[in-house]
């Protein structure tokens, strides 16, 4: 099977090298050798042993009929949906790392393939190496899934879970992870949830079947998490982390990215560092959770050419993923309950006076201000209670 | 599709009633209806709303063309062999939750099974409800699995999580597995081991294409725990769990069933209570882990009746699992290297004289002996040591 690569970056690449480092043992399983015929990029790659592959445009690999699959690793909405679509069309599998164009347009490419009787995979584009999609649409299917939340971004979590080592302030941990090479430059999409946002709609899109659109998720990033709330955290044995949540409610879907604090028995507490992990619950199955490295070249890769794999052993595509391009309507944010810790400068008897008898969290050398948990409450709720009260610096779901 | 059901206890009314509570969306996702036709089990259920289905030929079953697939899940290997074969012979798909059967004939039925172009699925057998099967033959199909370790059997790490938490003797916490229903009234399979031996040869058997015999896996139960290495394990910081690993190692597979001692960075350390976890590390990928109920009726049925599904999509087989019945010979035992907590009533001059500068272990309220960590050595080199050593009370790995 000729399989082309377009985008030659970390992922890109990681391909070619996890097709040549396995090479046997993945062309036992495919059935057949996986070759590489085309690598598009911009750029040149002067050296590199598959240099004489480049191409730069895109046609060339859409007008080709020995291409049988071609990867997308290029990231981005543009010119990513040309390409894919133009491949789909001339009858080619298509499998992609790029969470940002399977959550933009993963239904109308998916009833495009359906149409065209070929693949369009994703494994890749959510928690990396974790097998989560394929694990939803092939593993899971005997069960309503009433909830899925997941760590799937795995700068985020690296940067709490040192805060929470090391009682750093959120920027210090930001500019370690940025050396490290874990944060980019611009780290805007991480940091303020927008990656975690895509993958979670990604995810609430195969449970459903139909279009989510993730702009309908309300999403929080992780920029307002200091080291006194993790102060706090540690305090009631719990840690900070960022969530991407999807909850089968009376109300719909009730989808949300933000940070919580989850206590010790929580499937997803001990998941650290860069690592990823979601969490399921089956109304047949129970609980379940699958953890693993959510990004870097190769673990992202494996994802990927666990998909071309696929695409060789069943060639007749067919089993289509359930994924009606019919939008859903999320349950209303304004809906969805929590319990929430709250530090405040308030004094006791004015939180009494909004909040009644609440418990309050005593964090060793924090003074002026006071931390409590709220009982369950709606967002609305909350909204109208935090309203009522003077002085609030900070406030957390707890998970 | 029509289905018959062999063995109607535990696990097969829970695939009848997976079937039933989940009927719209199985419909949905395997494509077409899935109807129960026939129950075969020896005893009478008057009364059971299925109970018009019953046989209690299984020729019944094999001779019915509208039979397309058989549900096992019986246990034990025969008569289940003898029924499975018929069945396999007869054209029609299986599925089994019998661990004891696909140990022993997986191999065998699996080339049967693509000699007559249909299924032999075993999701069920392995983790119950936890997707680890399709997971390690559908998913991680890029990579060379350089390790699989897993927590399979859910009495033992019930008995071991309490023993921890309430710092019981192993008598007292299998009294009360007995009374919850978490052991069975002869828990020999469970305490000693052999179950998970079963599993950990069936998932090596998948990792490495060939036919482990599980006969050739050392195999220790947990029998031998007591209070006291539990509170060895506290003072270390670490719990004790009883593990099936293999590991792929210059001397081949490295397989073994027995107690562990693992740390809190371990990705089994929090897998409490009867949950089943499955951690695997493959070269590309890097670490992964699987978790769930790894027992219990509708976990286990939801993974067979994911199979069942799995079938109505593929109905032509085809992508047969490797796994050919040419024996592997395993890694000898004497090879594997480890380092081992020891618990002595020698003194430190004896320990030194055999086992060097070791580091000793002091729990609190224990007098009369020491405990000590050696450094990595071969079970060989650790057997001969010990001999050297009077008085040894005890010896758990450490992961």
């Amino acid at each position: 099977m000729e399989a082309a690569i377009m985008g030659y970056g970390t992922i890109g690449s990681g391909v070619a090298e996890v097709l040549r480092i396995n090479r046997e043992s993945i062309r036992k399983r495919a059935g057949e050798e996986i070759g590489i015929r085309y690598i598009l990029d911009l750029r040149d790659f002067p050296g590199d042993p598959l240099s004489e592959k480049l191409v730069h445009d895109y046609r060339v690999i859409a007008e080709d009929p020995q291409v049988q699959v071609v990867v997308e690793t290029m990231g981005g909405v543009e010119p990513a949906y040309t390409f894919v679509k133009a491949m789909l069309m001339a009858g080619k599998h298509v499998t992609t790392s790029n969470k940002a164009l399977v959550a933009a347009k993963g239904a109308e490419l998916t009833a495009l393939a359906k149409e065209k009787n070929v693949h369009f995979m994703f494994e890749a584009s959510v928690g990396g190496g974790i097998p989560i999609i394929r694990s939803l649409n092939s593993c899971l299917t005997a069960d309503e899934i009433e909830e899925i939340t997941g760590i799937v971004n795995g700068t985020t979590n690296y940067m709490l879970t040192k805060m929470s080592r090391e009682g750093l302030e959120f920027d210090d941990v930001l500019k370690d992870a940025q050396d490290k090479g874990y944060a980019e430059k611009d780290p805007t999409a991480d940091i303020e949830g927008y990656d975690a946002c895509r993958k979670i709609a990604i995810l609430t899109s195969l449970v459903c079947g139909q279009q989510v659109d993730y702009e309908d998720i309300h999403t929080e990033g992780i920029t307002d998490i200091t080291a006194t709330d993790i102060r706090y955290a540690s305090a009631m044995g719990r840690v900070v982390r960022l969530l991407a949540s999807s909850k089968k409610t009376k109300n719909g879907y009730a989808a949300m990215v933000a940070p919580f604090l989850l206590p010790p028995e929580h499937p997803l507490y001990s998941v650290n560092d860069v690592f990823n992990a979601v969490f399921v619950h089956g109304n047949v199955l129970g609980d379940a959770m699958f953890y693993g490295s959510g990004a870097g070249k190769l673990p992202t890769a494996s994802a990927v050419v666990a998909d071309i794999v696929e695409i060789a052993r069943h060639p007749d595509a067919g089993l289509a993923v359930d994924w009606s391009t019919k939008k859903i309507e999320l349950a209303d944010f304004n809906s969805i309950r929590n319990r929430f810790f709250v530090r405040t400068t308030a004094e006791r008897p004015a939180i009494r006076a909004v909040f009644g008898d609440v418990e309050y969290i005593v964090a060793e050398g924090i003074s002026g201000e006071r931390g409590f948990l709220t009982e369950e409450l709606s967002e609305a709720a909350f909204a109208a209670k935090a309203e009522q009260l003077q002085g609030i610096l900070q406030r957390i779901r707890i998970a």
